[in-house]
């Protein structure tokens, strides 16, 4: 697909493009960048690239395609460094879990004679860092790119083709519209986990031991999203402020109507609303977008 | 353990008590009673039990032990009907995720000469009916008794055995504890589960759609929990209306905090909590009450 590849950024995402760029052979060769030395002896040692820099201005000489793998808060910064080393006609991308701020932040840095093409695949684990990266994480999984009207049809296409070989299924969508769709989806559901899972840490010790213990009764399903990468979500939140905190508005007024039908016990009220919320959970099964077993199929995997 | 156990309410925690006594010998007979004929039948084609009744209080008689395994709403009704034809000495049990309010409602109906020991293990899935239960549901999952301070503490022991034998830890604890641990455990985060599912179904049919297509970012995960069982949950926010205001109370003070810090672009104090609930995660995966496993091991299951 491409003569060399730039994975700037080498957590869950980068590594895990790595692994599968490998496997489906996608680049001639594989430069890693990143900022910390340990984090690219860590990537070298696991042999995930063909050359290491820690210089990410080094690391993209030559590359038709550098796919930047930060937190999105420092996208602007890395787009700056890499500005003039960057090969005419190459492709820029990303992978970050918010678009507006990232055209934002790194359009006004690239030269005019390379492409633009933001993305975000839809998919994770709360693990992070280079040991956490895996070839099948894309399978399946929906990778969104925000290009503007204005960007060259063949880069997107190719980029497009590219994560189609990553084993995604690839939406073209406008950059505001998916930071609104990603609020709900994402942003909210991290903000709620963080903050329920938050509320159970500063309880009194003794209280707060037991809801470890007796976490299999819902809780713990939190604590999974609450140990997500914190650097990566604070970024998250400050770059999406707008649409999270419509979300979080629309979230807070439901809650509200939900606390007075408790209050007020008035159980058709909560009835009716615990048997509409079923049909999304059967939709996503349909979809193939989450495993139709009890508990996520934990059972089994604890066998 | 139990010459005869009656099981009132077939539902997956009965279905999974049938399934564990009979693996482990744990009862000479077991007594099936449903309200509904279409289940009860069910759970005769499932051979769950040695005799069905659709009256309650004929499926109790001789019965050594009862236990209730009915939405917490109608313990109540079920210990009116059944108090006249109970054994005298029987122990009487419940798996209601609610316990001060189980024991308001069937104190006043049970004769002196029997022992209530309310019971709750700590452990489902989102499955329901008398198909869903499996022997291993209670497998090093906790189940908290909450007798009062005069109960027969033979009784209270024997029960212990019991739930030992279906593979549980025991914990006896005051009902109203109970009560507050749980709303934090399970009835918050079910809440929580709820409401967000509820929000993302009232959005615009287009929206939705996506929310659903895109669900694998972090949404999918509140989905599961919000299609647990209507009835059941329901009577839990009915009947524990309290401890859960009060838990809802501390959340939304805590989202409130949360919200303004999105609001002011406080990176700090987001990086700061994002870190602290991490090591929740860790104390429930050191203690067992969850797997080792990205995404729950869902990728696992899905191999």
């Amino acid at each position: 697909m491409f003569d060399r590849v730039a994975l700037i950024g080498i957590g869950l995402v980068g590594s895990s493009l790595a692994h599968v760029m490998r496997r489906e052979k996608l680049a001639g060769s594989i430069c890693i960048s990143t900022r910390s030395e340990e984090t690219l002896k860590r990537a070298e040692d696991l042999n995930l690239g063909d050359a290491y820099e820690i210089d990410p201005a080094k690391a993209v000489i030559d590359a038709d395609c550098v796919i930047i793998c930060t937190p999105v808060g420092v996208c602007g910064d890395v787009a700056a460094k890499i500005a003039p080393n960057l090969k005419p006609g190459a492709i820029i991308s990303d992978v970050g879990s918010v678009k507006q701020s990232v055209i934002e932040q790194m359009k006004p840095h690239l030269p005019d004679n390379v492409h633009l093409v933001p993305g975000h695949p839809i998919a994770g684990t709360e693990y992070s860092g280079p040991d956490a990266g895996f070839a099948n994480l894309f399978e399946n999984r929906w990778c969104i790119l925000t290009p503007e009207s204005e960007t060259d049809a063949s880069a997107v296409e190719r980029l497009k083709s590219f994560w189609e070989k990553c084993g995604s299924e690839v939406e073209i969508m406008d950059a505001r519209h998916h930071d609104l769709v990603l609020a709900i989806t994402s942003h909210l559901p991290h903000l709620i986990a963080y903050n329920i899972v938050g509320t159970a840490n500063d309880l009194e010790a003794e209280t707060r031991s037991e809801v470890i213990k007796f976490s299999a009764s819902g809780f713990r399903d939190f604590t999974r999203i609450a140990a997500s990468d914190p650097t990566m979500w604070r970024d998250v939140f400050v770059h999406n402020k707008d649409a999270v905190l419509e979300t979080l508005g629309r979230f807070s007024e439901d809650l509200s109507t939900l606390q007075r039908a408790i209050r007020r016990g008035d159980g058709d009220a909560l009835f009716d609303l615990f048997t509409r919320t079923r049909d999304i959970r059967r939709s996503i099964i349909e979809q193939g977008q989450d495993v139709d077993a009890p508990n996520f199929g934990r059972d089994s995997a604890e066998d």
